[in-house]
């Protein structure tokens, strides 16, 4: 009896525990051009083996601890990830006028925006942990419309997902490039990302016969997902909790369709 | 070693054999006013207890194998489905134009389709095995009308799901006695459901502070749920594989929130 019991609680225990998340981090520094860029890597060590790559694009106040969070859970879900880094090195505005400043550059500057975004595509998969068959990105805000112009460019990519981004382009016919599936999640009262913006993307995504879904999430504004927005809707910018828990479940799904 | 070997296998088996399912059915004779009504019942009997119960609308063409079918798969989900009966009992269109004309009594008499959608509902919530507190409704096409409907009029429902429904509303003022949550899985190519439809029913949540999420699948048309419509997207309606797939998962991301 006995051995039948330490049986059944092993067998119970190994059934039921889960792994435990023990996820690593690191530093990574690369190049574009002649800029240093300085992203963040995130992945478990009780996985093994390659997996997919996720690269996380950050929001206009550049790669800062809310990226990097994203990144830890997206390497507890089993994924290896990399935020980006698309400013450079040292480059972290602390007000909201460097930041627009910033974002300013590469939105005046597809090519520019395109060629940073790809750096970090680039690094994550030479990773070794990274199947570089099954890469994809995500990106906030600004890393939204960052991810949406990686798609553009032809980047070979599962799928994009953008979290509250910007959809205008000035290039809307590159949409003919776009090789993975498009995901936007985006708040319904969102008052950067404008209707027009949202039908424009929707007609150019039509016309490119792109694989594209589209998520609305009533009551939502800007930064949705993120807690440190705040509960002001009236700013145009707040956290609201469904919302963030919504849209980080369709992503799940999206990968588990994708990878 | 007998006693290991067996208890190791019988724990095995027990872990990692699913409950086969037991989808059991049966017809549901009901009445609303003096018309007789004949909804399709489908369940679980693996399952034990009261669960949560979701109602099925079914498309112009009233209750068929569609939407029956659907109630049966609802029912391995773990829910206790009824496919419910708009037109009454022998109601069966066999061509469009029946379809059509049964569809217009209902669609300009609103009053009238609320009662029927909510008679099929009081039914449901009495049934022994379903929980009442937790009920939903879903819709396809026509259905999906009906169910927004349902909404409108105030019914006690957690959520209501339209698959490709019509959004227009000849009430929208009414969306301020909504009490559950909305999901709408839209075609972004369905021209049965126009834009501005789907501006004015976003309009119309916005305005009443309603829980609202609207899905635009890229590339589908109407009745993109349906392998009977066919592949034929220039007819505006036409099976959509992965938005059939992907909606599914939706409806059951949103349940899983809801119950």
């Amino acid at each position: 009896m006995r051995t039948l019991a330490l049986t059944v609680f092993l067998l119970a225990f190994i059934t039921f525990t889960p792994l435990h998340a023990a996820v690593q981090t690191k530093i990574a520094e690369y190049k574009q051009g002649d800029q240093i860029l300085e992203g963040y890597l995130a992945w478990d060590d009780s996985v093994t083996g390659p997996r997919p790559g996720v690269l996380v694009v950050h929001e206009w106040t550049g790669l800062g601890e809310y990226a990097k969070m994203r990144a830890r859970k997206l390497a507890e879900l089993g994924y290896i990830a990399l935020a980006a880094d698309i400013y450079g090195k040292g480059i972290r505005p602390a007000t909201p006028q460097e930041a627009g400043a910033q974002a300013a550059i590469y939105k005046n500057n597809p090519k520019l925006m395109r060629d940073r975004v790809r750096a970090g595509l680039d690094v994550l998969r030479r990773e070794s942990l990274c199947d570089p068959r099954r890469v994809a990105a995500i990106g906030y805000c600004f890393g939204g419309t960052c991810v949406l112009e990686l798609a553009r460019s032809g980047a070979d990519v599962a799928g994009v997902v953008s979290f509250h981004g910007g959809l205008a382009t000035s290039n809307p016919a590159d949409a003919k490039n776009i090789r993975g599936k498009v995901l936007v999640l985006h708040g319904g009262d969102d008052p950067h990302v404008p209707l027009k913006d949202v039908e424009a993307f929707e007609e150019e995504m039509r016309a490119a016969g792109v694989d594209w879904q589209l998520v609305v999430y009533g009551g939502a504004v800007h930064a949705f997902t993120n807690p440190a927005a705040g509960n002001d809707k009236s700013r145009g910018a707040a956290y609201n909790a469904a919302a963030d828990r919504r849209s980080w479940e369709a992503m799940k799904a999206f990968f588990a369709e994708i990878f």
